[in-house]
């Protein structure tokens, strides 16, 4: 009979497969528990995340290489100017603080008024003395107000958004934004007088030429844009804080900013169209928002 | 000799280690594939990114469930209130809310001179002015002014940052920290009248019991937090922005506050302490931040 002339084979198939099985078990196990150990520690946040940059980006210097600090170490520390106002009038000034940006509306019509560009250069300036991850001010303003640039801002945003509109965005969030009667058609990136981009510059590099890791650079750049948006306030004039949703790339390019830049936001600025219409929308309550311990 | 007698199991083993090669190689071909194919499409957004939530929570309704947008499809909308005011007060006044921001300066020694709340509700109340994704306001203010709790605030992150610092941060970050004399003891979190913790609301809940997804929360608060420090500034008092890092779940925990919310920022707030010295830094000059285009 064959199986027993030939018995050791099946024999040693039997062990060999036995062993195979579980070898091959081993590995996936392993491989569960690396998968496992890195899920773990997602909670825990590392300089890579905080910069927001690549592995390949990570910025660690070379053991051989000398690291310096971007500021001097020995960085000069001076009195702060600071005049303590009375207590009625802080009370007085945070009120009017509050009753001026409460009449801030989110604007999607645009008149083409002209605006002077000292106007628009203080706005930017005051954006600029926003607080940043170890002062390394990651942000760059491209203020547009060539009709031509606009009009090819406007082509690339409005291909996109129809994409992100009809397949990307899903039914979920195109049902919510409904009440605010948007859609891929944006008007507003052509007819205001200026567009502003908001770059965060992800990192730079030291005097040195070594790599300046910019840390929490997509917070401070959103922080510095609410001061550039209570500028335009301030200023009598009104924005539209966009997002355009995957346009970051094409948008870079056509500006010709480098690859260490990454689009935030998108702020047309200007007057608004005569007739201009805002959802009739309320704010929260302070007791919706504030919780006092 | 034992060769010629058992050369089959040889052949056997060598034919089954060969095909166990081939396959594992494969296996590793097709993860590597797997994982390239995700890196390709990380520069494509998503509602799940943009909303900041895990996969589990995407939101996405069930196929029978009606979607109902968070506010009513036929949102009224209404006449913007808007009082155009002449070019020279505009310029004006874009000038002086520059001048007055760029007076302010991140602060990280504070004097317990107390601050009545009326203050602090109209600075959390500007905040609550900033736009958000779809008006989803998703932040919560969490304002703490006992001595109990700002100790035990102290404690979690004094414990976390020696951590950060000596462990986490790496040298990079701690050597680019130098400048600014910090480190994990953080004095001002029990010296300030107030600690503002600012927490965002990765979702909420719609009336009808759906999940209200957030799109945009991280931005949408950093923003509102630009709004916070302007109007912190302008009532005369002075603050820090810090970013506890890895301490969130343990803050979270203290303060009670639910599971869809995560810190984002910790600011102290109140006077500076005597003799209060603050690094000797520059702002970038425009030219620096502004392209025109």
């Amino acid at each position: 009979m064959l199986f027993q002339e030939y018995w050791p084979f099946f024999v040693a198939g039997i062990i060999l497969y036995v062993i195979a099985r579980v070898g091959y078990a081993y590995m996936v196990e392993k491989d569960k528990k690396l998968q496992y150990k890195h899920k773990k520690n997602e909670d825990l946040q590392t300089p890579d995340q905080i910069a927001d940059i690549d592995k390949d980006d990570s910025g660690e210097a070379d053991d051989e290489e000398e690291l310096v600090p971007a500021y001097p170490e020995n960085l000069e520390h001076i009195p702060l100017n600071f005049q303590k106002i009375t207590i009625e009038e802080s009370i007085k000034r945070s009120n009017e603080f509050y009753e001026l940006l409460n009449k801030r509306r989110t604007v999607r019509h645009f008149s083409n008024d002209p605006v002077p560009r000292e106007i628009i250069a203080n706005i930017i300036k005051a954006a600029g003395t926003a607080p940043s991850g170890a002062h390394t001010e990651p942000w760059t303003y491209v203020v547009v107000s060539s009709m031509g640039i606009k009009e090819k801002i406007r082509e690339i945003i409005e291909q996109e958004e129809e994409i992100n509109y009809k397949k990307r965005m899903g039914k979920v969030w195109t049902t919510d934004l409904k009440p605010f009667r948007t859609n891929w058609i944006k008007e507003y990136l052509t007819e205001a007088p200026y567009l502003i981009l908001v770059f965060k510059q992800m990192y730079s590099f030291k005097s040195n030429g070594q790599k300046k890791l910019h840390y929490y650079n997509e917070q401070s750049v959103s922080l510095a844009c609410g001061l550039l948006i209570a500028a335009v306030h301030y200023a009598g004039l009104v924005s539209l804080t966009s997002t355009p949703l995957n346009c970051g790339p094409a948008l870079r390019t056509l500006l010709e900013r480098p690859m260490n830049e990454k689009l935030t936001l998108l702020l047309p600025v200007g007057y608004p169209a005569n007739n201009c219409l805002v959802p009739d929308l309320k704010r929260k309550s302070l007791d919706k928002i504030l919780i006092e311990m």
